[in-house]
């Protein structure tokens, strides 16, 4: 019988799993957890923080049980401590008695996740109960209880405008805190929009009564009393009554390392199409992996939770004795906060030039239902980007209303995975609504700003 | 000089003339109108005719001035009587003095749009004034004036259950009216949906207390002093205070018989990539042509405004000058009704199976959020279809609330439109968000099942 181990039971790790037991039910799976929890989804803490999601366990895709019904042998609180690749041992804690065992395995599947530098970047916040990151479920659980013990009218400080930053500021508001965000950086959404984008963004959440302090990389922590009471950066020192980083997270490589696995610039391990590491008999998905982009064919990290989910079941497929390929991604992010989403996939004008791309932008603000449909917000903000050789798809972004941003930027990221053109954008038969869309979409006006450049006819 | 002539000034038209003379400033550019409207859009009348939208004028892309200002000579209430080709002229009567004039051209441009063909069909309907179908901006003013004159609680009956059908409804009943709909078929959408998804929107309907009719093709209307009073179909009389006509359009071909234009089987014009006719100095744009599917790589009716603005632009960019492409389509409609949106995009399973395809086929009721966001409907249904030897897109189907269903369905589009396959689908990257998607979507989840059937690695 073969032999399947596991490190992690993140979304990635159960989805090889799940996957693998499916096709081959005569494997035998096990996986073991550091934590309490398997198949969870950590983007939805947020929620869980701001009282949205009323309990932790609504977070996981599957009750713990499903996978014992699945003949899945699911072990938590077990941390693996050496890995031996010669042999196929290894050896691992119980974190609770403490006690050491051995586990043989044929394929190995590293799913170990991200970790937070924090309390490397900052080690004064080790013992300070109220500066926090999200790595784990429990995360979401402490955060909560800490700023329901707060109370109305504090202060949560967010230090990083990221996603996961924005993302808490409407929550931690939901429980009637007052928020301020630190970014080092003189815009908000560094990695995600132009700076013109961002400045928007940035004034709807004042509009909010969120401050935002920029150019303010964190410097240090002062600490009263095991509380943190100050966050100072190069730019001031800011109080508050609890911390929230949401930044500085690297992936989770130290068995990877101990198995001297080939790793990308990130630490994640590089993985190809197949989800194998540098050993044969070594699978790695998820965050802790960097994998091919689609556009610049570059290895990438990107910790994302639909990309570790195609990941594991790709893993899980040819683990199970279906070949399967993941070709990569194109870098798709979305965040919500209140009611802006900001989107983007690929690369940006200034990121694509970086890379030696020559480029055409088209920069619109447009109507995302015909002009004579009313109620609420109508305009998007987009900008899409193509190279201005062949007029190659390379990226865009958009920020508004929902579901309208984030599926426009959805359908580029399906060009960008295909290698599509701004002539496969023009051509895109995308339907006509009126209370869903105008006539001429703002990816199809796009699309004719870049074909005005190098001419309407495909080169 | 060249003397561009344009016989129509819906959307097509107008996309034409405006774009022609924009790229090349000399060009003499005529729009001849037989309305008194120009580039409106007829999908907006249902709304108009509901309240929803206030002014007929909310429906024009342009005011009239705008184009004048362009540099266009738009002339209203114009009808081309006589096309001579082989000495490049034609005439014009003005509707209003009867005048008839002649003009020459260099470029003939159609863009007559189509037609009801529901007075030939039932020619006892042409002196009923409470029998309605539509075909101008006019139609709209008319039916709301008659709608609110009759008042609440009278009774609509909607001949037809397509898409325009089904948007009346909604508008319908804003105005207090009663509405029933009959269709001659044994479900409603027949062009749009399966069977088993149609039933699902006919109960929501149901629910909106609109009665539905099926089984019954409309054979008379029984008038009684210029008013209709009943609908006899082979499956029962119904009688109504109004009746709104849906079905039975045509291409406005006349002209293009008298050219002895190449035409498809609907009675299309058959244009080639650059808006061309069968007459190197004739192009047809719109709901007067027919362009190639870029699925079956037949030729195709298809009266849809985004389709007719792509086209009026293309052979407004060729006849300015610069060479351009429209590829086709791929069929791509939606609609709303109430608060549910359908939406369906290339070939379903039956069609594709009559037209010899080997297919396969995803069907699924998959959540379009994160489970635990609460919030609203949660769930589309959706199917998507596949060639079953190289995993090919062929189409896609799906119901369910606003934007999740439109959107997905046009990335769906956007694939066909670049030919993209089962594989594509499941490796594009679509974001993560959530409150706007789930960790697995529908559309990504409907990939897997698809491979399922091919195995999962790339044909």
């Amino acid at each position: 019988m073969q032999k399947i181990v596991i490190i992690g039971a993140g979304a990635g790790g159960m989805a090889v799993a799940s996957r693998a037991k499916r096709l081959n039910n005569k494997l035998s799976v096990t996986v073991l957890e550091k934590t309490n929890y398997a198949s969870f989804a950590l983007c939805g803490i947020p929620y869980y923080i701001g009282n949205v999601v009323k309990e932790l366990d609504d977070l996981l895709f599957y009750p713990p049980e499903e996978f014992t019904k699945r003949g899945i042998d699911l072990r938590f609180n077990k941390e693996v401590t050496e890995v031996d690749a010669e042999n196929k041992t290894l050896k691992f804690k119980d974190l609770k008695s403490g006690k050491e065992e051995t586990l043989e395995w044929d394929k190995l599947v590293i799913a170990t996740g991200a970790r937070s530098k924090a309390d490397k970047i900052w080690p004064e916040i080790k013992d300070a109960k109220n500066v926090f990151y999200i790595t784990h479920l429990d995360s979401g659980e402490i955060i909560r209880n800490y700023a329901l013990k707060l109370g109305r009218g504090k202060k949560a400080v967010i230090i990083g405008s990221g996603y996961v930053g924005l993302e808490l500021i409407e929550n931690l508001a939901n429980l009637g805190l007052k928020v301020t965000v630190i970014e080092a950086l003189n815009q908000i959404l560094p990695k995600m929009l132009d700076p013109d984008l961002a400045s928007i963004v940035e004034d709807y959440l004042k509009s909010k009564e969120v401050e935002i302090i920029k150019n303010s990389p964190v410097e240090s922590f002062e600490i009263n009393n095991n509380e943190a009471v100050k966050v100072k950066t190069a730019n001031g020192s800011f109080d508050g009554d609890m911390f929230i980083i949401g930044v500085g997270i690297e992936p989770n490589n130290d068995i990877a390392k101990q198995l001297k696995l080939k790793l990308g610039s990130s630490g994640g391990i590089i993985v190809n199409e197949k989800l194998l590491t540098s050993n044969p008999d070594v699978y790695a998905v998820g965050d802790v992996t960097e994998h091919l982009d689609l556009i610049t064919e570059k290895f990438v990290w990107r910790p994302f939770a639909q990309i570790a989910n195609k990941m594991g079941y790709i893993a899980g497929s040819n683990i199970g004795g279906l070949e399967a390929v993941f070709r990569g991604s194109v870098g798709t992010s979305a965040l919500k906060t209140f009611d802006m989403v900001a989107a983007k996939t690929g690369l940006s004008k200034s990121e694509a030039e970086k890379l030696g791309y020559k480029v055409m932008e088209a920069s619109l603000n447009a109507g995302i239902r015909a002009d004579y449909i009313p109620g609420g917000e109508n305009k998007i903000y987009l900008k899409v980007v193509s190279d201005d050789k062949r007029g190659r798809l390379l990226g865009a972004q958009a920020i508004g209303p929902g579901d309208s941003v984030f599926w426009r930027i959805n359908l580029i990221a399906s060009l960008l995975t295909v290698k599509g053109t701004i002539w496969d954008l023009f051509n895109s038969d995308i339907g006509y609504q009126p209370t869903l869309s105008p006539a001429w979409d703002p990816l199809i006006i796009a699309s004719r700003l870049l074909m005005r450049n190098l001419g309407e006819k495909p080169l």
